[in-house]
């Protein structure tokens, strides 16, 4: 492309500083380095850890920097090396990356390859510790390896999964984050077998993702948690069975669903980030064998507690990070299924707007009639 | 046999109040009702928790009992519809049943049977809700559905195992909680493979017969930690190949494990009841897919707490109750094993005395030296 090797300038959403408004700027976007892939955006996704970075409560987070990190593109050039993808590629970037080489991609066990991740973690490129955002020379962080609220981003070659063209990408943007934690929390991580009681604190995206995993999965019934009632009504459609409020109720909604389930649940999800309602998910959980994924990322310093009987008897506590599906490999496998109609990706678009109006997707963010927001970044 | 049938009068060794020695009295033994097996004891070893509840620091303890659940010994008599075991059989009592009927036993995923926990958890027989022990009228408490302080005791069906006559029952009482405690949480909780770095913290009989299952299962490394160096020489013949002692370390203990191990254990296995040990044996294990098994007891009310993101970035926190073994199954299995030397027991034994020496055995359990101490019950 003309552009190749060229400096880019262009639109991007700027956060200068914790809780201000994000500006959009016009920012010089260097070339790829070796290993490193340049992609043109073409639509993005908000999510909450882009809010939470953004509100300062991130202790990690740097600014003046750019987010975003559910998004959908098309490569514009590669740097040296990079084999895999090509210039004309249809992408997602990955904030997880895979390698295939390092210790946790080789294990068998995980999908947190660490390659990329002291750089990526500090806001910048692997190869000279630098950011390839600048604005009139001054350099702007870096996000999560994707920082995808830009018309052009820098990303490292093992963060990008190219799939299907014919896939669409103002959809399939979604299969970069929410989606496949959710789905992958269920079939990765906590590998939910048919039959099972399911409950799921938390019905946002990727509580209703769960959902439909679980479903997916056979289980025979999925309660969904919410304080927000509204949101009951939508989640019938994601596979959710039974609701529960747990402001209706006075005893520990832990143990409102003990009752409710002759002992407890098979699989618990916490799709929230409150390490309370992490504590409640775990102690709904039956005794013997009920396990307990925790999937919503709580604020730094937070801590999750219980009495260790929980695990004695038989409970296990775990995590997951982007769904445990290893993101170069499975993303593609991802937009296939969806492309079958085997997975929901359109359902959880409930607004459109444009990279120009993102603060007022920040702010819809917050509404529980919001899923997920796509803003077209290129109008 | 002659007592059939008959209230016999026995020594057993009775805990009147909590923290108080222990009195050995002439005790009645009610006979066996429905269900039920009143079981010679020959041999009883004392464990942790018998000291925990004696201590008066367990809420469910109940005063007067007789304390005990690791022992062996020969059925005198049997109850209306035993059929599974005879008097005259060898058998160890289980203070974990296996009913084969219950929704836990019927599960394949835990041991942990229900069927008669509710009257073991408050010192009374299933069938009448009263107890088989009393002095001249006064009913005295069973204990774990063991009591095995007692020359003898009655226990229920479905907590007794049948062994191998030919096994040494002054050895073999140790399969009735230790020893397969440790054993398998290697093998049926963690399942240790092949290769593995394992770290044991506290080298008491739990954490050697960690050791001893995690060489067998291949461990490549077994760290061991205990604030007591006096214990290293004698674990190295347990399997342990490193040692750790926390005092002699300025860094929180699992960090000096993670750099020890290029990020962390693989599996690690808590053998203590410390609750503060409990979060440093999640932490020490490797971010991706390391393990952390709590198989100590902590005391009533303490709680366990870690940061979320330790399992957000893939470390899984689970326990155990007697390994996860099935007793009236596994048990028999246990006891085939040590006759085939596959397994260790009689190294664990540091002591021998007599039933009227308890109250110098439960002395000789605070002693970094003695693992455990074995009492002939009937001398």
């Amino acid at each position: 492309m003309a552009t190749q090797g060229q400096v880019i300038t262009c639109k991007a959403a700027v956060a200068w500083e914790p809780n201000k408004p994000l500006v959009i700027e016009d920012v010089q976007v260097a070339p790829p380095q070796a290993g490193e892939v340049r992609i043109k955006i073409l639509f993005t996704a908000l999510c909450h850890t882009d809010a939470y970075t953004w509100s300062g409560k991130d202790p990690e987070g740097l600014f003046p920097c750019i987010l975003g990190h559910e998004a959908a593109g098309i490569v514009e050039s590669v740097g040296e090396g990079v084999t895999e993808v090509h210039p004309g590629d249809h992408v997602i970037p990955c904030y997880q990356a895979e390698c295939r080489e390092c210790k946790f991609c080789k294990s068998g066990k995980t999908n947190l390859c660490g390659k990329v991740r002291a750089a990526t973690g500090v806001g910048v490129m692997m190869s000279d510790h630098k950011s390839r955002f600048s604005i009139n020379g001054k350099p702007i962080y870096h996000f999560m390896g994707t920082s995808t609220f830009s018309q052009y981003t820098v990303v490292h070659d093992v963060s990008v999964a190219k799939i299907d063209p014919k896939a669409p990408l103002e959809k399939v943007c979604l299969l970069g984050c929410g989606v496949p934690t959710g789905l992958g929390a269920v079939w990765n991580t906590a590998k939910v077998e048919s039959g099972s009681i399911v409950a799921v604190f938390g019905l946002g995206t990727v509580g209703l993702a769960v959902a439909e995993g679980a479903k997916a999965a056979g289980a025979s019934r999925i309660i969904g948690i919410d304080i927000d009632s509204k949101k009951f009504e939508r989640a019938k459609n994601f596979g959710v069975t039974e609701f529960l409020n747990p402001k209706d109720h006075e005893k520990p909604i832990q143990q409102v669903i003990v009752d409710l389930t002759d002992g407890g649940v098979d699989y618990s999800f916490e799709c929230i980030g409150n390490v309370s309602v992490m504590r409640s998910a775990l102690e709904c959980c039956h005794k013997g064998w009920g396990t307990s994924v925790i999937v919503g990322v709580a604020a730094s310093g937070q801590e999750i507690c219980t009495r260790p009987f929980q695990l004695v008897t038989g409970r296990v506590w775990k995590g997951t990070a982007f769904g445990g599906f290893k993101s170069r490999s499975q993303v593609p496998w991802l937009v296939e299924r969806y492309l079958k109609k085997e997975i929901k990706v359109d359902e959880y678009i409930t607004h459109n707007l444009t990279l120009g109006e993102i603060n007022e997707a920040f702010d819809l963010m917050h509404e529980g009639g919001c899923l997920r927001c796509v803003l077209a970044v290129h109008v």
